[in-house]
């Protein structure tokens, strides 16, 4: 598994959901999977739970479904940048990735702010030709998570 | 066109702007060529105004040139972060690419602050052995745009 | 020197810093080496003077030593965004690269701020199969920099 590959599948999803094209946003992870957005200081005490956590790619369509009927993503746009990946390792046909990101929230009347920083920890693995996200553990540096949080991270 | 060489060429774009060596910015378009700065709420209404708006080499060139006489980008810096592309198509031999972007803009005092983000549009194509853009549309994320936009995005 | 390669090293000096793995940031040098942070003004007025200077393997591990003696790191979290390289030239061996990069720094309270941006101006060369920085001159675009500057940029 070559970077260019990690590094398309990383735009696609930035893609997905800065554009507003949700739909697309589940359809990057295999089913089932994992999928939890935390902070690294849950992370490094060992805490499990997640502020968002998915195991299917049925959940997350439900995810995607409640974010349409709830129209908050009308009130904010965001802008993922998505840094270089690193691979960890390989085990049984999947790689540990780590890729850094930086999340900024745009406001309707125009004010920007840097909403999120992290890492993304993956186990993506190839599935018929495409890769796919096994897990994606979202782990964020900063604590401020409000309850607008309902956009994937 | 591989990814490799997008980033090549995303990369010279940004180095050109940020360390102010706004002469070789016009050389990296086709010629003619389109150049539009405009924001995503505009696009997704389909309104063809764009804040910036230029179609030749020398249209670009001219707006260099006005830059330099006016020395406003004396007043601040800029860090561009430039994201991910992704290839969309492929048609007569150009390809359409989509890149998400982030401006950062620096004032002398040395005070920072997210200037804007949002992504590249672009229509890429090999010319003698150089990749140039025939198109760059540069969408907005945000809306706020004073009169120092004279620095290309 | 591919492209490759010189992302994979831009991506391990940011991981090991974000992920306060200081100890294996050294390693990314050679010995003698040339580590220098200064500000992009500084930079174009010749000065040689920099706000961090290191130039041996020996000094660098040193600072891990003092940061980690000093605790100072663990009031706040950095963010890496590294952007994309560009080669500028190859002598002996080395290439010369300039790389953009952003920094988010992430306060305890999760407050965040753009700490910096500016550019890595680097000579890259092999040595026994893995990318080593021969020099990483840290050019700065903004001046703010106070005594908690202790973290490796």
């Amino acid at each position: 598994m070559d970077v260019a590959r990690l590094v398309e599948l990383n735009a696609a999803y930035a893609r997905a959901i800065d554009n507003e094209q949700f739909e697309a946003w589940p359809e990057l992870f295999a089913d089932p999977c994992l999928y939890k957005v935390t902070t690294a200081d849950n992370l490094a005490r060992g805490m499990e739970a997640g502020i968002i956590y998915a195991d299917s790619r049925g959940m997350l369509r439900d995810r995607v479904s409640a974010l349409r009927k709830a129209n908050i993503y009308e009130r904010q746009r965001y802008r993922h940048i998505v840094g270089l990946p690193v691979v960890l390792g390989r085990e049984n046909g999947a790689a540990s990735v780590e890729t850094p990101f930086l999340i900024v929230r745009i406001m309707r009347d125009g004010t920007m702010e840097v909403f999120a920083t992290g890492r993304y920890l993956d186990r993506v693995a190839d599935e018929s030709g495409a890769l796919k996200f096994h897990e994606r553990v979202v782990a964020c540096d900063g604590g401020r998570f409000d309850t607008l949080v309902a956009i994937p991270f």
